[in-house]
Order: C-alpha cells, then sequence, then structure tokens
C-alpha cells in the first residue's frame, strides 16, 4: 500500500500515516470493513519503524475509524453514526457571552405579560398608534404603485425615505446627507451593525450602567466585555468614564444621551461636551442611540453627540418604532463615511434590505404632515401619564424610596429603601396584576437591587394611579420584612441613582 | 509626588508609572499642563533607578501625553484633540473579511439596474406579485385587529404563523413543532443567524461552489473561512466533500439542495443520503437553505434533509420574498432544540423582532388559501419562462456553450466556451439594455470565469427571446475576439458544470 509520507512536514509520521488512509476511506479509496495491511507490512513499504505503524492504528481505534481484533488485524471503517455525536454545546461559536441574551429574553418575558398595570413594556401604547392614519399610507402604496415596492429594495434603504430622514434631523439642528443615513430594521439593529463593524472578541465596551439591556446583549453576543460607567442625574459620569477609557482602551462608547434606558435621565449640555472630548482624545467612537430623542415633553432639546462631531467618530442611530409603531421595524443609523460602505455591506449579509413596502409607506405617512400631529398627541399624553405616575408614587411607595423624573420617554427610574430586592416582589407584584422591570437586568453583573424600571407610557393616568397603589402596598410589605420597621412616611420625588 | 508601583506586577516599572500618570491626569489629580517633577526626584521618592523614570517620561511623550521642554522640564497634558485621530481603518473588526461583502454588493448593484432585458435579478417578477390579495390582508388585520398588531412582538414570531409554517412543512413531508420555527427577517437573516451561532473568527465553512455570494458574505463577515465544494448535475459531490470534511473540520455545512443559486441543479436523493451521512460522520451541523424549493414546476420533490436529520444537526430555514413577496422580508429557521434559545437570543438582539404587522398579514393571507393558488400561477410562469429561455439559448448562444435546464426556481447557469470572460461583456449588453451576473461573483476567489447567471423568472417569455438573442450576438462577438475563430455552430442544452 502507498501512502504520501513526508518527513520535512512537522506532523508526525504516525499521525501522516493516519490522515492518509482517512483521505484514503474518505476518497473511496479504501472500502469501509477493509482489512489494513499487517504493521510489519505496511512498515516495510513505507520505510519506517513498524512501531510508527502500530501508533497510527491505535490512533485509528482512537478515532473509531477502525477496530482492532485480536489474532484477525485491524479493520478500517467509516465511523458508525453513534460514534461521533454532534454536541451542540461544544459545536456554538466561543466568545459569545449567552448570559446577556438569556437576560434580554427575560426582559421580554415580563415585558408582554398581559396584565391590568403593565408598567413593564418600553413600548408606545396601543391606544396611541395611528392604525388608521397609517393602514391609509399602506393603501396608498399598493393601490398607487403597486408591485413596484412589493419587490426587493436596495441595502442602504429607500432613497426617499433616506432623503425625509436626511432633512429631518437638519431640522433638529444636524444637517446630514441622504448618503449617510442607512435604513435598519429597527434601532437595535443599528446597535447591532455598529458592534459587528467595529467589535471583535475581547474588545471593551463602556456604556451607561444601569443601561439598555439589549445593548448588552448585542455587544455580549459579538464577544465584546462590556464596562458600565455609573449615571447620575445630568447622565454618564464624565470623570469616571474618562479613567475607564484610560484603563481599560475600549473599542466603542454606547450612549443614550435623552431619556436614557432605564433612568430616563440626559446628559446634560456641559457633559456631551465632555463625552465629545474624552472620545476625540482617545479616539474612541461613539454609538449614539436617541431612540426616543423625539419623545421630549418638557425642557429644551439639547445638540445631538453626532452633531457636535467634527472628526466623523460619532454613529447616530434611531427608530420610528418609539415615536410611531414598533411594529414597522424601521430604523436608521448615520454613519461617518468612512465606514459607510462596511455598514451598508454588513446590512446586506444581515438581512438584505428593510421591507420595502414598510419603507414606502413610512415615508408616505411622514410626508403627509400627520408624523407632527401624531407626535404633538403621543408627548401630551406621555406627559399627563409621567405627572400621574410621579403623584401616585408620592403617594404610595415606603418613606425613603425615591424615582426619577424624565422630561420625555416613557419610563422612570424607581429606587426602593436599601435592602429591598425589586426582583423578589415582581412574583406577588404580577399577581396582583401589576408588572415592572426589576432593575437587576439593566446591570452587567446582576445583583439584589432596590431598583425598578416603569413606564407610565403604556397607560391612562387613572390605571396607573391604581396600579401604583397596589405597588405601594406590595413595596410597604417588603419593606416591612426587609427592615423589620414599619415605613414612616412617603418618599419624596429626589431623583438619586 | 506618590504613584503606586507593585512590583509583583508583570508590568514593567517604567509602564506603571506611565499608567499611574495619566489615571491622575485623567482623575482630575493632576492639571493638564502641569509640570512633571525632576527625574531625579521621582525616582527618590519611588525608590527606583532614574533611568525607569526617563523612560517613562519618553513614553508619556511618545503617546502625545507629555511635551518634553529643554531645560524646562517635562509637562503633562490631555492629548490635544489633533494629536491622537481615530483611524477607522484600524478601528473596525479584525478577521472579517469585506471582500464577500463588496462583492455582494456588485451583485445587487447589477441586479436593480433597470433595463429592458434584466436577467440579473433573482426577484420574483413584479408582475407576479400579488399586490392586491396582500393588501386586502394588510388591511383586514389593521381594520379588524388594529393596534394590538402594530406593537412588537416575540423574538421567535408570532404564533399562529409559526403554527401555519410548522403545519405546512408537514404537509411537505417534515414535521415539526411550532416551537422549533423561529421567524426571521428573510432567509438571509436564518443564513447569518446560524452562522453568528455557530462561528468564531477562523473557522472553516463548506459550501457549493458555485455558490450563494451573500451566504459567502454572511459566513465571511463572521470572519470565517469558506472552502467551496464543487458542484455537478446532482448537487454538491460527495466524495469530494467528504475529503474536504476531513481534511479541513468545518464547523458548519452550508447547502442549497433545491434550485441552488446560481446552477439551478438539485441535490439528488442519492447524494442527499450520502451528504447527511458524512455529516452524521464527521459530527458537522448543516445548514439547509430551502429558499426556492416551493418553486418547482417539474420532476419530483425530494425529502429535504431536515427531514431525514435523525440525530438534530440539521438546520432547515427558507422564506416568502421568493414564493411570495420580497418586500416582506419575512422567513423562517427551524431548529434543533439544543439550541433554538441560543438562535432565539441571537434574533432578539439582532433586530428584536420581526415586523408584526406583517407576520400577521402574510399569517391572514396564508390562511385564506390564497397561497397555493398563487404558488401554481408562478409555477407555470416560471416554467414557460425557462423553456423560452432555454429555447433562445439553444438559437442564440455561439457553439460550445452549455447551460442547466433546471426543475425550479428563477435562475439557470450558463457556460460560455472556454476562453470566454462573462464579466468582460457584462458592460456591452448593459450598453445594449442586457443585465445578468457574471459568474465570477459565484466563485470565492473571482477569476476569469465563462459563466453567468441568467434569471428566467422576471421576463415574459417574448422579452426573454429578444434579450437572449442580443446576450448572444454579443457572446459570438466575444467568442471571435477571444478564440479569433468565427464560432460554427450553435450550443447544445447539455448541462455541464
Amino acid at each position: 500500500m502507498h501512502l504520501d509520507i513526508d518527513r520535512q512536514r512537522d506532523t508526525p509520521i504516525f499521525l501522516q500515516i493516519v490522515e492518509a488512509l482517512e483521505r484514503k476511506l474518505a476518497g473511496g479509496e479504501i472500502r469501509d470493513g477493509s482489512r489494513l495491511p499487517a504493521s510489519r507490512d505496511l512498515a516495510r513499504d513505507l520505510g519506517v519503524n513498524r512501531n510508527t505503524v502500530v501508533s497510527a492504528y491505535a490512533e485509528l481505534v482512537a478515532r473509531g475509524r477502525a477496530t482492532a481484533h485480536t489474532g484477525r488485524g485491524t479493520f478500517l471503517r467509516a465511523a458508525a453514526v453513534a460514534d461521533t455525536p454532534l454536541r451542540w454545546h461544544e459545536a456554538l461559536a466561543r466568545g459569545a457571552d449567552a448570559r446577556g441574551i438569556g437576560d434580554t429574553l427575560d426582559l421580554h418575558s415580563v415585558a408582554v405579560q398581559d396584565v391590568p398595570f403593565a408598567f413593564a413594556s418600553n413600548f408606545p401604547p396601543e391606544d396611541l398608534l395611528p392604525a388608521a392614519d397609517f393602514g391609509a399610507a399602506l393603501n396608498e402604496v399598493i393601490l398607487a404603485r403597486g408591485a413596484r415596492l412589493l419587490t426587493y429594495g436596495t441595502a442602504a434603504g429607500y432613497p426617499p425615505l433616506r432623503q425625509w430622514i436626511a432633512d429631518e434631523m437638519g431640522r433638529r439642528g444636524d444637517p446630514v446627507g441622504a448618503e449617510s443615513v442607512i435604513v435598519t430594521t429597527g434601532s437595535q439593529q443599528g446597535i447591532d451593525l455598529a458592534a459587528r463593524a467595529i467589535l471583535s472578541p475581547g474588545d471593551v465596551v463602556l456604556m451607561e450602567e444601569p443601561g439598555f439591556t439589549l445593548a448588552f446583549g448585542a455587544f455580549q453576543a459579538h464577544g465584546a466585555r462590556v464596562e458600565g460607567i455609573p449615571v447620575d442625574h445630568d447622565g454618564i459620569r464624565a470623570d469616571l468614564l474618562e479613567q475607564a477609557v484610560v484603563r481599560s482602551r475600549p473599542k466603542l462608547l454606547y450612549l443614550v444621551p435623552n431619556f436614557q434606558n432605564p433612568t430616563g435621565v440626559c446628559l446634560s449640555a456641559t457633559r456631551r461636551q465632555e463625552v465629545l472630548e474624552i472620545a476625540e482624545r482617545h479616539a474612541v467612537p461613539i454609538v449614539e442611540d436617541d431612540s426616543s430623542g423625539a419623545l421630549r415633553f418638557a425642557g429644551t432639546a439639547l445638540p445631538s453627540l453626532h452633531s457636535r462631531d467634527r472628526r466623523g467618530q460619532v454613529l447616530y442611530l434611531s427608530t420610528f418604532s418609539k415615536k410611531l409603531l414598533p411594529a414597522l421595524r424601521v430604523g436608521w443609523i448615520c454613519v461617518p463615511e468612512a465606514i459607510r460602505d462596511r455598514l451598508v455591506g454588513l446590512k446586506q449579509v444581515t438581512d438584505c434590505t428593510t421591507s420595502l413596502l414598510l419603507q414606502a409607506a413610512l415615508d408616505a405617512y411622514c410626508r403627509s404632515g400627520k408624523l407632527e400631529g401624531h407626535l404633538r398627541r403621543v408627548r401630551a399624553a406621555y406627559r399627563e401619564r409621567r405627572d400621574a405616575m410621579v403623584e401616585a408614587l408620592a403617594s404610595h411607595l415606603p418613606a425613603g424610596s425615591t424615582w426619577t423624573v424624565p422630561d420625555g420617554g416613557l419610563l422612570l427610574w424607581v429606587t426602593l429603601p436599601e435592602g429591598v430586592d425589586a426582583k423578589e416582589i415582581l412574583q406577588e407584584a404580577l399577581a396582583q396584576g401589576v408588572s415592572f422591570n426589576p432593575g437587576a437586568l439593566f446591570f452587567i453583573e446582576p445583583t439584589r437591587s432596590p431598583h425598578m424600571r416603569l413606564t407610565f407610557g403604556g397607560n391612562a393616568p387613572g390605571t396607573i394611579r391604581e396600579g401604583i397603589r397596589i405597588l405601594g402596598e406590595i413595596a410597604d410589605r417588603a419593606c416591612a420584612r426587609t427592615l423589620r420597621s414599619r415605613p414612616a412616611a412617603r418618599g419624596e420625588a429626589a431623583p438619586l441613582l
């Protein structure tokens, strides 16, 4: 028998024999079940020591590719099915941390619970979704332009919608060209595409902590190590951010400057400047997630980081999900020219293109002028609902509780008295029809946490008052159990993180 | 000045000094612009050699964190903006091969060219898209159920649609439970999610070559090395596949068993069995892409690999894009239980959920029974169009040309006489109103290639005949130039890859 043996290779001769025999078996040159030559004979044919061949045969047996029968010889075989089962836990990608992924599912499973007092979902409420108007836009697109908008679109997005988005960014003080806008399947895809373009396994990402669970998840799914930077009333702590940048040399800084999820706070004007300077000084790209920026109902809008970016290192992303319709799954990312082609290419291999039908209907809806009226309506409703929730919290939460009072968005952040674990009261709350997200979900290393994320956007004021009353009673009892003392007075609206 | 120096650490002392000074600067303990102590003084304070401090200062200067002024000393500074510009080409993810991504854009840019004879796009043609019927389904969903289906859905997909898909797979001989079906944003997302779940940078993927460009792109974007296995009339060559499996130990095997893109061939029944056995023997997961399987208009359907998978190692994916409406971006992946949660989690961090509105409308459309009628209509049309194209190829292509005659799908594969480079005739063809995809796009290492992928699905028979006549003339001239001989006779319908 002839086998290719190369004494110049680093691979030991016995392994070369194993591989050569496996190749012949795979290629059909040796039939499944054939008897191998006696080791003495093969050693002579190959000009190698007999022990080398014995080692090779032993290795084949160990690999399940041969069976040794005493006195009869060694028989090659295509490994039986049962010999090499696929072990999925070994077959999955290395490096990606599944923990974040599991948590995002926990987050969602609470959010979609159908309870009377649903304070867990960061979704625009059904009563404020413009179903009829958007249905009209869909019909206009299908009836007026028919099949042309039912086919694939280009990866970067429907050109008229990209132009509308660029113009809208201009109206908000950030003039950009339509060519820098890439339509995404919701803002989550914007986060994911940015992560894919920039992160390799082991890279460090800095972001607010508490922070957006699905961003943790996206970064960890790419094998990145996420480090959290504390947040106060003015947003991410710039001093701690710079220390972390120096210490950890991050590849990416992810920020939610407006109505941060889960705290609802905004990054102050001074902090925006500081954060940009830190990013410039240390040459760290920023992903600015402005998913809820258009939902400001109080205070003054602050310039986006992107609008102040002199050096092309800020990626800005937003979405129509929060301000219009989640079911659209249409968002966008506005990127520096240096990486635009890379992002478009990644978009294409990720899901080819975002639904052209929905993009075209959205474009028709936006150009009809109905979006501004819709936004006025929802902002007024969210303001009323925030007020109702803040009043109810003051009336019903145990003494020592604090909460944020956001100027926009759909949610706020409650801190119960020290020692209470919000996760422990969730089951009791659900049993009484109240859902919320326990704070632990928004920390990188979940521990006992006295925090709750409550969304006020999804319920009418009366529902909010009743739900918070129930939640307050549950929290009171938890406090009594935890602190072995009865609450003395009601909490205050002192935002304290 | 006190600095934390730890002689037990592996980090050299001079770098510890650098880091400590950077931390003090970042933390505000040392002001920007401060003069550093003389090296002699700091060396004494720290109990280190003076040269160690000199090295540390030099490193700070090299990092742009200090300026040395002869005779005056060394001055710390927060690096000026201009000192450390972000270099995007260094800031992007390592390992991901951008080449595949560029090619996918090339592919698409030809496909969307608006020419009279469009043989480049693998899209269902606009005249066969059920615009009115699908519009009715959308209206039904919005009017009858309103806002409930305009919000977010769950990551795994709309339960009734998952059930419909599972039932449909059962009707096609592959009974599965709805819980194993995950709705994806088109089949491309199915490929991408499978790749994300399984591949790490450097892993090997085996697939057909010529093969689906966007699959190359998706795998390469995850840093995988793609190896191509030749294809013949019966699909991927199982013998060469097993050799490659033994040689390269792939993490994933990607296959398009029905109407493979770009050749249009089907994997034969025998080969299906062989491929499954190889995958089982070597414990390699298979991703089975059946995007076009429902578009069979001749011959007999063969069982999917998934339906014969005894060991839970086949991921099956398909889509409504090819058989119904590309603009939906609704597909699905049916996965083994062992990895279902991982896939759902990845789906969630990728784009949260596929449009609930479109999923619900699709569910209404499918349950109305209209899908079967639509499929009968398009299959008949595609058959007629294939026949027209095959006849026209026989009449007009130069002698020595061959092509496949697929039993379904929208495309076929032409091989021009040896020596002709299809890419070179593309510009002339486009100038005369004919588009096609040059074969080079479907090879991992693009070289001169006499192949063309032609899609017959998108044009009426008369248009096909005229377009192929023009293309034949162009190919004739290219042959004449290339071979310096006039074509003697017409080609034959001998599928030869």
